[in-house]
């Protein structure tokens, strides 16, 4: 059987790195062989819990077809966030917590989707429905996969699939109070004062194309808010940089408060008005705008954003 | 919780009628609110199989935002070949078998795709996985749906787990032989003479866009190839007829033999060189060419096309 290589999307958080390394297990367990690179360096937290689990970061690759025919995708399904050849090779598998954007196929192939919080989530069922063995160290980092994905199960984009998940898997590697390891692991990602401008804003930024908008939306977890608004005209500067250079129409940092659970937009680019509709707040005089209680990009920002922009 | 409607594609044929039947069970077995229903009638197959294990068939359903806001897909995901308001209601579930193509949802959803030869497998396996019973007569028509989808486990779309499926259920559904009795409903689908022109080139026909021809692929089963073509000149008068009302530019009918496995293609419409070099064949003075062994749209017809029109 040919190699195929296993991969999450670009600019990989903790989530994207570990369930690459996790389904890349499962199926050499099954017989196939892969294995799991990244599109991208590990972030701060991704090497904490690497350093804390005694794993190695998965190589880094930039494109795919050079190397083999087939690949698996995890944690992503959009081609523009995935691998920039991703068109020249066959995705056989897939497995992801996102909704389903321009992914087609030209053959039918294996997908498992769950409206979970994390891929990782998803990932131990699986290996507890073949009765596969999880490694203690792999164990520990897809327990950090989850509490990245989902602030310590604080995030609405958790269910009881994650939290059960949670339990299971620090009693596997071996954490006795997953509460204080997940709170230090977090703090160790966001530690603002140590990423540059671009880290900031476009460290976990996304592309979307919403009702023929080009828009970058970035996330960054911080401790103290204030510890990215003080530098808030650097990181303007950056995202227009970034805007000019790949034709975003519209940049959106979210900066989120991992202790508190709030955010707070910066917006810059075309059709702020509509980010005014879509959370029904206007920005104030500094672009900015106060969300508590939204953590989750994918569940409280992209939604009403794609209303108000396609609807 | 909320009612939803779970259905498979249009033109149903038996497993598109089954496995909206199965998977309806199979939820309000695990808690929710589903009813199965179908975009169509059941063809003379599904009908024998209906009623040899005394069941009935779904009601029939134009659109679905008329009824509910959520819906769970089977055997299917292209819009095209879904509800006429697909894109007015949200899809919450996806079990299928076939190309992921122009399926784009707005939230993360539950979806369980295979590369098998049926959804009916899929579905076996899933009430196995959660140890939920088959009743009896369900096992009958999830037998029957694999039976019809891989021609008696001769296509070449057949895996281990649907030749392991048709095991597990010929025994829950207390049929002593499979093959005896998947002959006879083949049989009965395949009963060409009592079948409408219409019938015949679009009674099981999806629609597909390569390389920018929209294209209609309808296939037939037949005992006798000769039942089919011997009826050619008033086919073709019936398949022009529909390319004219729907703005098909080219309609391929594959007649399969059910009982040798091999089929001949009629086309007519623009391109058809593409679609010689697609097979590496010409197509006779009688517009007709014979691909021996080929029986499967999916895997055999449409991946060659694909490539000829987009290649």
């Amino acid at each position: 059987m040919e190699k195929e290589l296993v991969f999450g999307h670009q600019k990989p958080d903790t989530d994207a790195i570990t369930a690459a390394m996790a389904f890349s297990y499962y199926q050499n367990q099954l017989g196939y062989e892969t294995e799991a690179v990244a599109l991208g360096e590990p972030n701060a937290e991704t090497q904490y819990a690497l350093k804390k689990f005694g794993m190695k970061a998965p190589r880094v690759i930039k494109t795919a077809a050079n190397e083999v025919d087939k690949v698996m995708l995890v944690d992503h399904n959009e081609p523009q966030q995935s691998v920039s050849d991703i068109d020249k090779v066959t995705v056989t598998h897939l497995v992801d917590h996102h909704r389903i954007a321009n992914f087609n196929t030209a053959q039918p192939l294996w997908v498992t989707c769950r409206p979970y919080g994390c891929v990782s989530t998803i990932l131990t069922e699986m290996f507890q429905q073949k009765h596969i063995d999880i490694p203690a160290n792999l164990a520990g980092m897809m327990l950090s996969a989850i509490i990245s994905d989902t602030l310590l199960l604080n995030s609405p984009t958790t269910t009881d699939h994650d939290r059960e998940a949670v339990k299971y898997l620090a009693k596997v590697a071996g954490v006795a109070d997953y509460n204080k390891y997940g709170v230090a692991m977090l703090k160790a990602g966001a530690d603002v004062d140590a990423k540059s401008d671009a880290d900031i804003v476009d460290g976990d930024a996304k592309t979307f194309e919403l009702g023929g908008t080009k828009m970058r939306i970035g996330q960054v977890n911080a401790v103290e808010l204030d510890d990215v608004f003080k530098r808030q005209a650097d990181l303007e500067k950056k995202m227009h940089e970034l805007m000019d250079a790949n034709g975003y129409q519209l940049f959106i940092l979210i900066a989120t408060n991992i202790l508190n659970s709030d955010s707070e937009l910066l917006v810059v680019g075309d059709n702020t008005d509509k980010v005014e509709r879509a959370f029904g707040h206007k920005l104030d005089a500094n672009k900015r705008m106060n969300l508590p209680g939204v953590v989750s990009r994918k569940k409280q920002v992209v939604p009403p954003l794609t209303d108000a922009f396609e609807g």
